[in-house]
Formats: structure tokens, sequence, C-alpha cells
């Protein structure tokens, strides 16, 4: 018997296919000096939820898409995932000694090597990409679009646009509403993209894409400020690195600007939200992108 | 009456039509935080020879294509470039305060700023490529193309690849085959793809793709020796940085390996066979090519 949750065992099958493909998605017979490629598989490696390539699958999923032909995009928001890890711990950046329990890249290749496998890992994000046309026949003028797509969310207006901010913010932020242009930038543009990008590749409609992208949007505030709430009061050893780490930084959160309780209401309505865009958004089998929605809201890591 | 060879007059017009685009190349209407937008543009618009870029349209105008088409291709390959010149200069890397005799990037916007500027740069590059196709209708499989090769030769075992080993290779190069490498990655796969991307958007066959590889390697190479004899022989006002600075930091060179007059031998030897590739390659108008060619084996800085 089994106790784990249908959404669980869900959630733990795609981590452990996302992993094993990761394991072999720098092609072996590339000439790559050894410990470039270390580094590079160091972090991919490390770990983490796979949240962002499990959001892809399950967007497919949503839409009967061909699961082979989502991999490569799920493959490739993990990449943009790590090389933005890498790049964030680094003495210049966040400064921090530990990532998901196991020091950070830089503490064990060095600072250069450290930003050499994050200018690695964002660049291969874009070889892999192209292997949804290469491999699996997707259409090239969609291989386009993701690019183009992936490039915008991930990039300036996007994901190192939310850093860039973050950055600055930590001079002082005195309105809520930079708060959440961070969020928005940092941490659901990417999310954005990985549940867009499931869905285009598996025929999903304008309307589709809207309700993804709400879907996204949403899900990816809630995250951001159930990781601010668990950074507060959560158990250290779930979370694998010190609690409270935020505010030793002084770092302005969401809890730090309308309280704890206030917080978890908004992440409630903001699942909410995010699971009636699917609800409403014409999917033949919406249940694992709802399911998820739940389980990220009651995550105690 | 103007006293420039025709070579020098073609180079400075597209230099200049270049650095116009460069300028429009991030949208305006994106919202980028202000020092983020501004630390991209600084490094950008910094000067240098735009030599990539450059011969992205020499070799579309070798099959006389349309040049508006083959314009993001060449601001893309800028964009890596720039790129990789932010990550080098950090003090991580090769920890240079000057850069064209201009302050870099992080000692006017700090290691953080330059770190994302360059990773918003890398990732524009590919937002900027898959414009040929969004605005100047390239056919999009030929985008993919485009995007797998970029990915490829800026990326682990291409430009990062020769990078990383520079990096390791500082602590004593014992052999001439590392030191090419280095430069083969370092330096000439960028160049390669330059080629290779204005000849595919113009409609190149594979054996003129090959011509245009040939040519790329040969001067590629040819450019890094030369750049190794300047940095020893040159003059500091025309490089914009103090000479024998590669001496100082003890970098193993191609002078230190084989001597001055043998490294100015085998770049005449590399320049030759790189236009003997063009001449043999069956193009339509090869003469720019082939004038560039001989315009940077002739070059004093």
């Amino acid at each position: 018997m089994n106790s784990q949750s249908g959404i669980e065992v869900y959630i733990k099958e795609q981590a452990s296919w996302i992993e094993r493909e990761l394991q072999r998605s720098l092609p072996e017979g590339w000439d790559v000096p050894g410990a470039l490629r270390e580094s590079m598989m160091y972090s991919l490696m490390a770990g983490g939820k796979r949240l962002r390539p499990i959001l892809v699958l399950a967007a497919s999923d949503a839409l009967g898409g061909d699961r082979e032909s989502a991999l490569p995009a799920a493959l490739a928001v993990e990449m943009i995932h790590t090389y933005s890890l890498i790049h964030d711990d680094l003495p210049a950046m966040d400064n921090d000694d530990f990532r998901r329990g196991k020091p950070t890249n830089h503490k064990v290749y060095g600072e250069a090597m450290a930003i050499l496998a994050g200018d690695a890992l964002l660049t291969h994000a874009f070889y892999t990409l192209v292997q949804a046309y290469r491999k699996h026949g997707v259409a090239p003028d969609r291989i386009a679009d993701l690019v183009e797509e992936l490039s915008k969310l991930a990039g300036a207006p996007g994901m190192v646009g939310g850093q860039a901010a973050d950055m600055q913010g930590e001079q002082g932020l005195t309105r809520i509403e930079e708060l959440e242009y961070i969020h928005l930038h940092k941490t659901s543009d990417l999310i954005v993209f990985s549940l867009k990008a499931g869905g285009r590749i598996a025929g999903a409609t304008d309307g589709q894409l809207a309700a993804l992208e709400k879907f996204g949007a949403c899900v990816g505030l809630a995250f951001q400020i159930q990781d601010d709430i668990l950074d507060l009061i959560g158990d250290e050893q779930k979370l694998g690195k010190p609690v409270k780490s935020d505010l030793k930084q002084q770092k302005v959160t969401y809890p730090y600007f309308i309280g704890i309780e206030a917080s978890r209401a908004k992440v409630a309505e903001l699942t909410d939200e995010a699971k009636k865009a699917i609800r409403e958004g014409g999917f033949d089998q919406p249940e694992r992108l709802l399911q998820l929605a739940d389980y990220l809201l009651n995550r105690d890591h």
C-alpha cells in the first residue's frame, strides 16, 4: 500500500524521469572541458522540486499532448532555473554558501567556473529546446515562438529584470507593488513560460494559452509568498537552508508587509484564482494542474 | 577625395549601420529596470571593431543575400560577444578595469549588475535571432538551425568551453595544441557561427557553408595570434589597453611558444588558407570576404 496521494506519485514519477533525462542532456560526444562539465552537472543534478519541468509536462498532459515532444522544453526550463540559482548564489549577488543542503557551485568549483557553468547552462537551454524540432518533429515555427518567448520571459524584461530589481531593492523597498514586480519577474515569468511551452507544444488554442498564463502568474506569486512564509516559520531540515535567512539579510518580503496570516490568505486566494482559470479554460484533462495548485498551496518545504 | 581603401569604407559603413541598430535592439516598450538597461547598453555601445556582425553581413553579401534578413543574426553575435567580454572582465575571471579605453562594466555598475547584464545580453541574442523570422520572413526551420548552431558554438562545447579551458590553462599550458584548443573555441567558434549564419540566411549550399566554416576557423585563429602579437609589440593608444598585459599576467600565447616571426608567418599562412576556401567555394561575390581577410592580417590594432 502506498500512502501517498495521486499527485505526490505523479510528481515523483515526473521528477525521476526528468532527472534521468537531465543526466544525459549534455551530449557525451561533445568536447567540453572536464571541470566545466562537472560544474554544470553538479548544479543540474543537485535535486530540488523540479517544479518548472513538471509544469511543462502537466500542461501538455492537460491537453493530451505527446510527452516526449514536451520533454526538451521541460529540460530547458530546468537549465534556465539552475543557471539563475548558480549566478544568484555568487558572492557578488546573494553570497550563499549552501543550496538544498549542499555547498553552492562556486564553493565547490570557484567563482570563475560557476559564472561559466551558469553561462553554459543558459546557452544549452536553447540548444535543448530546439531538440523538440530536431528529434520529435515539433513544427519549426512553434520552436521559433518558444525561443522568442523563453528569451523574453527569462531575459531583461523577465527573470533577469526581476533579479536586477531585487538587487536594487535590497537598498529598501517601500511599496508592496515593487515587491510584486520582483516576484512576478524573478519567479512567475519562468513558471508562466513552463506552462505555455507545454501548452504550445501540445497544440493549445489562444484561449487555453491565456488560461495557462493566468494559472502560471497566480501559482508563481503564490509559490513565492509561500516561500517567504516558510522561510519565516518553516523547519530548517525540510528546507535545507537556515530559516529566517531573509530576515537576517533584512530582505523585505510579503509577510513583512502584510503579516503571516494575510500572506496565507493571499496564497489561498491566488490558488483559487489559478484553478478557476484552468477549470474554465476548456482542457480535456485538467486534473493534474488543479492538483498541483493545491499541492503547492499545502507544501511545507 | 577619400584616401581609405574600399574595404575600409565598407567596414565603416557596416559598423555604423550595426551600431544604429544595436542602439534600438532592446525594445523601448519593455519594462526593464533602468540600471540593467543602462548596463547592457553601456557595453553594447562601447565601440570595438564589430568584426563578427560585419562577417555575418559579408557572408550574406558574398551570396547576394538580403541584408535586412541577415541583420538580426549580426546583432545577435555582437550581443554574445559583448556578454562574453563583460563576464571575462569580472574580478573572478580576468579582473580587467579597462576595455577599449573605458572602464569595464563592473567598474561602472558593480559586479552583480555586470553579471546580470551579461546574462541578459546572452538571452537577448536568441530573441534577436528569432526576429529574422518574425520580421523578415526567414524560414522557421532555418531559424531552428541557427539557434541550435549558436547555442552549440557559443556554449559548453564552444566559446564558454574555450573560456573554461583558458581559465584552467592559466595554471600553465605545456603544449601548443592546448593553446589552439582555447583559441579555436574561445575565438574562432563565434566567428565560424557568424559566417555560417550569414550564409545560411542567404541560402548557402552545404559546400558554401563548409567553405565559410573553413574561412572562419582560419581567420579566427589568425585573428587571435595577431592579437597576441599586437599585445606584445602594439601601440598602447591604438589598442586601448596596456600592451604586454598578457605577459604581465604570465599568459601563455602563440608568440611565447614559437616566437614573433613564426607567429607572423602563421597568420599569413592561415589568411591564405582562408582566402583559398572562399575562392574555391563558388561564391558570386567573394570580394568583401577576401578583402576582409587581408585587412585583418594587416591591422595594427
